[in-house]
């Protein structure tokens, strides 16, 4: 008898998980089933297509020569027969049997498997407050999503975005684009939680705001309002105009028909699986969305949605269900975005989710340029380093700038994957040549700065600490160690001017009896006037982490001569 | 007594060296000595300024904010002392005594050293050839260099470029961005030997021969010729017209001070160090081009002069010589040029490297898109994935394409220096949006392709196989999976179609007995040609690795209707 596999859900996992299964085992039976008329799609192409960047909804659809992932491709080319638009309404385990309904027809019917695969996904979570089933609410995730998202973003209309992580801030540049004005609601106090520091996430919001967006933080919506469409978002007492709203306050895993089958659910609430893939019952897989994953680096189960993963998720399943042998370790929480001319990301642990995880950290912001810095087109990125204190172990690394950033969390996500230390990823042999990066690039620059902190010659103290005391008023000395021309531009507000250059001619000009704090655009004249000042006896030197290029917070304007 | 610490050569490595002594124990003095009159010069930017691309000399000598790095820099911001123009003649280790003397005023002086670091460097080859030293014979390396090559470098003349190397390379695009009619003469039969495998050089050769770049491989230049200056390259019997030739043939560390002070010299030429930089004599490190230093892969002891290891090398020197503890353990081989449109570049060993130092390898090709397919701007690249054959340990990546390559060279290199497994890479969790990458990065592709064939799932054969048996006139089906439109447009000679959809359904017209070589426009249909054929029951197939984009031989033309 030929072996009968059945994988729910045609998107990222599923797709790959039957198509898979096929290749490595023509001898078994695949079939493909999926509630909804579109297969196989790339939801994190929606973004894209309302903002005109992809054009044709179908390239969304499509495989890199252009052919349309459909019923008919999966059945001529991977062998794999799809049932569209049918919904699973159970699972009989112990027959081994699913109970189908065609959408269109409401008709029902039961198909056999031998082995099943869930790719059920992950549902848009949309909160339980007033009218929030007004038309134009809408979320960002199925095709027909899409397309109502195109047709509603209509230029000089408001647009009201209810989550300010990944997908509400790539759906604000994308209705930007298209003429919206646009408003971000997030309830925390700051953008992208979990994913950036509140500083590191500081410089994306300074760059929403430049670019027109209307950022609001630590807001709750409590309500909507409307006729025949929504027209207002509601905030306590106050109300703010909207033509379209989008609901990106996060994503929950699918397991309706897992739970209700009986199937064991993790602490996440997403389906549990063994690293084969395989849940509590030996008979059925699950990958993608609905499934949790472990994270490397605490061991904890975590749901971290991403299209990366459940590719790599479907393999395994596809692998294993047709009776192979693979695996799937876990995930670092690598996640990233292009915002406007920003890109933003981070890999491994943030320093919040690194405290809460009970590692003593320590922390590096480490501006500089992507490339070297005569290249034309060179741009400033931030990268934010933390290790453990005592290991000087990799956690997590953060970075944010108009230049090239996926790169260096992609190296540092083999570097955090492989337990580097920072010792180890400050002499990693990266590939140099001027239109790449400088000679020594930002990760390494950013290690060597974390070694010296961890060796002691360096004492970096951070932005927001900064801030805590000049708001309090201590007695502290902020020394600008930049040039007369770059301190006139601008700089912070009653910061203390002495050129590097001057520095060891003027120490007298310097209390020895204050803290005194250097910096300068990316701290390392900083760190240099930190150095001098210890070698001439001053004994509480510390330099401004990151310098005025991390600086979240405002800047004096220019002094006029 | 204040310890006096002299560091020899003052571009990266002794720069950063000197610098960093002086930042690690402030109460150390440090001289810096060198013999040209600029110092501190980024020479890797050459190539760029001949170009007009970086427009201002003085952008290679300055900080990222401008700031020349000139003998006053030093003095004032690191706190050392500068000689520049000023030869060391010999090296009194018993009397720790440098005896020196002035380029300018030829007057002699002695300085006492506690400890000494040779950052001496490296010199260009100039081959031993009749009339290498005519007037517009020029290397690559001082500042002397790039002016004479800026004002050589005429529109509509004729410049002849020895050596197709990382340097050879990048100065034909300079050249040819100038105007100049441009040849590459190279003595071994490729481009680009050491950095890349033969057919990974050949797609780099290609893309210089679109730019209009004449390249002669596997030729011996024997001899220059012509009155006030060159205007002649003799190959043999043959000459060619040059009216200003570049010798780019790579470059010998200056060991010459060294030697003659019985410092202890490696296997390769260079100076030999311990971890910490330490040469024979225990006052007295190296770093730089000028030393050697471990490949992390193969363990032995390598001459690869580069400003990245230059500088994470100084760093080191810099430590220790002040009384630090720090190391450098070594390089993996990581190259990268951009040349015209293209970036091309390796970590870790070819194939040729891997198979002369005995390891047993399996290789793949792969050629995809550097982001999502949809995503405006994507390009190709093709990666070369060079792993143990038993162990599946990654040795080597190659990478060549439009698209972007560093990215994935740098988290090779991480994975390489790691000693991490095909497995392992293939389930990194890699930064994806898609302005960034497809939802599996190129990498991980790569590495799941080297899983199918290690499985025994695909079986690749290699372009010059292929090309190989269809010299030999050997019986073999050349399939192509594509649709008829793609095949139309262009393919390999000879080869037949049968649409990968339809392939099913048309098995009966391929015959049992012969071997088939599947193929497509990247082999992923045509290594799911391969599966259905196995599944079919055909015993001898295979699929061309990296199809017709990783092809580095002719296309035949498109057919006409």
């Amino acid at each position: 008898m030929q072996m009968k596999i059945v994988v729910i859900g045609a998107n990222a996992a599923g797709a790959k998980a039957a198509s898979k299964a096929k290749r490595v085992n023509a001898d078994v039976d695949v079939m493909l089933i999926d509630r909804g008329s579109f297969i196989s799609y790339g939801a994190c192409g929606i973004p894209y297509y309302v903002s005109d960047t992809v054009t044709d909804i179908r390239e969304l659809m499509s495989t890199p020569v252009g052919v349309i992932r459909d019923a008919n491709f999966f059945k001529k080319v991977k062998g794999v027969t799809v049932r569209p638009q049918t919904e699973v309404i159970r699972i009989d385990r112990h027959a081994k049997l699913l109970y189908l309904r065609d959408s269109l027809t409401e008709e029902q019917a039961t198909v056999a498997y031998d082995r099943l695969v869930l790719a059920t996904g992950s549902s848009p979570v949309v909160p339980a407050i007033d009218n929030v089933s007004l038309p134009n609410i809408v979320t960002v995730k199925s095709i027909e999503d899409a397309h109502l998202l195109k047709q509603a973003a209509i230029t000089g209309f408001n647009a009201c975005i209810i989550g300010g992580g990944l997908i509400g801030l790539e759906m604000a540049e994308a209705l930007r684009q298209r003429g919206m004005k646009v408003t971000i609601i997030e309830m925390q106090e700051q953008l992208l939680p979990g994913v950036l520091d509140r500083e590191m996430a500081f410089l994306v919001e300074k760059q929403l705001r430049v670019q027109g967006v209307t950022v609001m933080t630590g807001c709750r919506v409590t309500g909507f309002s409307g006729k025949a469409i929504v027209e207002k978002v509601h905030i306590g007492e106050h109300e703010f105009p909207a033509n379209l709203v989008i609901l990106a306050t996060g994503v929950t895993p699918a397991v309706e028909l897992a739970r209700v089958a009986g199937i064991t659910l993790g602490t996440t609430g997403a389906i549990a699986v063994d690293e084969r893939l395989r849940t509590s019952d030996p008979s059925i897989f699950a990958c993608g969305d609905c499934c949790e994953t472990t994270h490397l680096i605490t061991g904890r189960q975590v749901h971290i949605p991403l299209g990366s993963t459940a590719n790599k998720q479907g393999r395994v399943a596809g692998i294993n269900v047709a009776g192979g042998d693979a695996s799937f370790c876990g995930v670092i929480g690598t996640s990233i975005l292009r915002v406007f001319s920003l890109n933003a990301g981070k890999t491994g642990l943030t320093e919040t989710e690194a405290r809460a995880n009970g590692f003593d950290v320590e922390t590096v912001l480490s501006p500089a340029h992507d490339k070297a810095h005569f290249f034309p087109g060179a741009k400033p990125i931030v990268i934010k380093l933390v290790a453990e204190r005592m290991t000087g172990r990799v956690l997590g690394v953060q970075a944010v700038g108009e230049g090239v950033v996926d790169k260096r969390l992609d190296a540092a996500a083999v570097a955090i994957t492989f337990h580097a230390t920072v010792d180890q990823l400050s002499q990693i042999d990266f590939a140099y040549a001027p239109p790449y990066s400088a000679a020594m690039d930002n990760l390494i620059v950013a290690a060597d700065i974390m070694k010296n902190k961890r060796d002691g010659q360096g004492r970096g103290i951070s932005p927001e600490e900064v801030k805590r005391k000049l708001d309090a008023n201590e007695e502290i000395i902020l020394l600008d160690v930049r040039s007369p021309g770059e301190h006139l531009e601008a700089g912070i507000e009653g910061a203390t001017l002495i050129p590097l250059g001057m520095l060891r001619e003027r120490f007298n000009e310097l209390p020895r009896d204050k803290e005194i704090i250097a910096f300068c655009k990316v701290s390392l004249r900083g760190y240099e006037a930190q150095k001098m000042l210890d070698g001439a006896g001053f004994t509480n030197t510390k330099y401004l982490d990151g310098g005025l290029l991390a600086w979240p917070y405002g800047l004096r304007a220019a002094y006029t001569i």
